[in-house]
């Protein structure tokens, strides 16, 4: 699957439109940034410039997946809780649900690989949930590789398969979102990993550990990072998993394959979509950042991703949360866009 | 009239509801202050506790009105363009007109004393125009008072006037917004007078002017400030203006103390709300700060109102713009408070 690089022919016009609205220039600031990378987009997959951005049927995708690292107490809450949180999702009571409702998201959950699956009857939505389980949990990633690469391979493709009914059924705003206790440890690990950087410089507190706690969190993180040595981003993944941040990697490259913007929420998925700009470089254009979270190597990873987000509420809990709360930003952004009036439409004096 | 203190007795049921939901504590960061001051706020209302809470019919309320001080050149348009931004605002054109519409917020806009008034065939949306006048645009505040005390009285008389129908209506959040050429000028210089603070560290470059009008403009706002000496809020009114500026904290102070929310926009507004803390100090607790702008002493009044505000998208516009922008996280705040499941509810694991 290849990502193509977007067609920049309209940008002069798009944003020749934003600067005779009636508005001093600029005053707009990030709303229109924003704005002309929607219209870029759109205008790109339409093979023309498209006057209307439109927002169709945006829909959040939620990939959880279970960590054996967090058998050695990574996290304020035990695996159990993943699962206890899908359940939660699909019974409508989390915190993206309230979101999705409020902002009129459609929500779809996606098991990844939790440990225990969902019986039949705990499934409250089956509309919503998929099933594309890697395994029941990755292998303790300070002490051996996450999975194998077959599952890799297979996560992408699961990735894929999640998002693509939502493509043909005309959604054209995708928006990540994942849930798997131990997974900033794992997402700490791979980004450290493709950039470099020292690991006390990525890790974080996640949803709330203490100092001691965060010690050994990156003790742990180091012993996966040293482990084995490699740059490829397959083989990362492979390494250092998790299933959830496979299966997002795979959607982020598929849906920017498909030419549709991708609303990346925090520090996991944000992870998820620099490996995928990793394995195809062009995925880039088609990423809009909803929000920096208070997860110590956001910014950081932010800064390599040359990404300034949207909102900045010291949000820590994941679950395409951020990334849900930012979209009526986009909604705005597309309102002015399409229906401002021009200076000369108002007969605003420039 | 007399804004009353928030009775606190709500407040430690109201963080443990928050605290119950299904997420790590703090997770949601300032979505739960929010959510927090929208249910003291209502409960204190109430006279009891609400499990619900409400955001009911919010208005955005635009005064618009000229300013003196625009003929020496402070601003990047003429005065004129306050007229005709008025008429775009009721033709539906302006940014604040998309914002409203894609955030569902009612729009009013109140001639506070634009230097000519519309004539009834301009007026596109009589249901959304309220004529309430004080003037032909202020005087030129670096050379003599803004009005007259008579002025000041009448317009934050205006200033109630103008939403006292709206909460009769049972509209229980007041967004408010303002344009006016040059009110930059008056709203700094309102400031620094008030604080104490140089106007080098209180002016900006409003919408966009030059460094070289920066300077003219500083040194005009000197003149103003330096031109009378007093620490009262109502005689700095008098003195500095505008219009506008008098009517929202008259809009301000009234909705305290009806007891209902006010989202508070940009520099301009955020003056406006300082003043009426000044006057009635009880006033901060009905305040929630949308946005911190691009002008330059908006965070240095924002740490004054000890306000930390939702967004910061580098918006420069005014109007109420940044506050129709930050409405839709108050919903997603009420939504998690109301139907968010507890850890009980749920089965989740604490």
């Amino acid at each position: 699957m290849q990502v193509k690089p977007i067609n920049k022919e309209f940008e002069k016009h798009i944003v020749q439109t934003i600067n005779q609205k009636t508005k001093p220039v600029g005053s707009l600031g990030q709303l229109e940034d924003v704005a002309a990378q929607l219209a870029l987009i759109q205008s790109n997959k339409a093979g023309k410039l498209v006057n209307n951005i439109e927002i169709n049927k945006p829909t959040a995708v939620i990939f959880a997946g279970d960590h054996g690292v967090a058998e050695d107490g990574v996290s304020i809450a035990p695996s159990c809780v993943t699962r206890q949180m899908v359940q939660n999702f699909l019974a409508g009571g989390a915190a993206i649900n309230c979101f999705c409702k409020s902002n009129n998201i459609t929500l779809k959950v996606v098991d990844a690989g939790i440990i225990e699956p969902l019986n039949n009857d705990e499934i409250l939505s089956p509309e919503s949930f998929l099933s594309m389980r890697l395994g029941a949990g990755t292998h303790n990633i300070a002490v051996e590789a996450a999975m194998s690469l077959e599952q890799v391979e297979l996560g992408l493709s699961y990735g894929e398969q999640a998002i693509t009914p939502l493509i043909q059924n005309n959604t054209n705003l995708l928006i990540l979102g994942e849930m798997g206790i131990g997974n900033t440890s794992a997402a700490t690990a791979i980004f450290a990993k493709l950039t470099g950087a020292p690991v006390q410089d990525c890790v974080g507190i996640g949803t709330g550990i203490t100092e001691e706690q965060l010690i050994k969190k990156t003790a742990l993180i180091e012993k996966a990072v040293s482990r084995f040595d490699s740059s490829n981003p397959v083989e990362i993944l492979q390494q250092l998993g998790g299933f959830e941040i496979v299966q997002m990697t795979g959607a982020v490259i598929a849906a920017a394959a498909a030419g549709i913007s991708i609303l990346i929420d925090g520090f996991i998925v944000s992870v998820a979509a620099f490996v995928a700009c990793k394995i195809q470089p062009n995925t880039r254009s088609y990423l809009i950042f909803s929000h920096e979270s208070e997860e110590f190597g956001h910014q950081l990873l932010l800064s390599h991703l040359n990404a300034k987000p949207l909102l900045n509420l010291g949000l820590r809990l994941g679950e395409g949360t951020g990334a849900a709360l930012a979209l009526p930003l986009l909604r705005s952004a597309a309102e002015f866009y399409n229906n401002m009036a021009s200076f000369e439409d108002a007969g605003v004096t420039v």
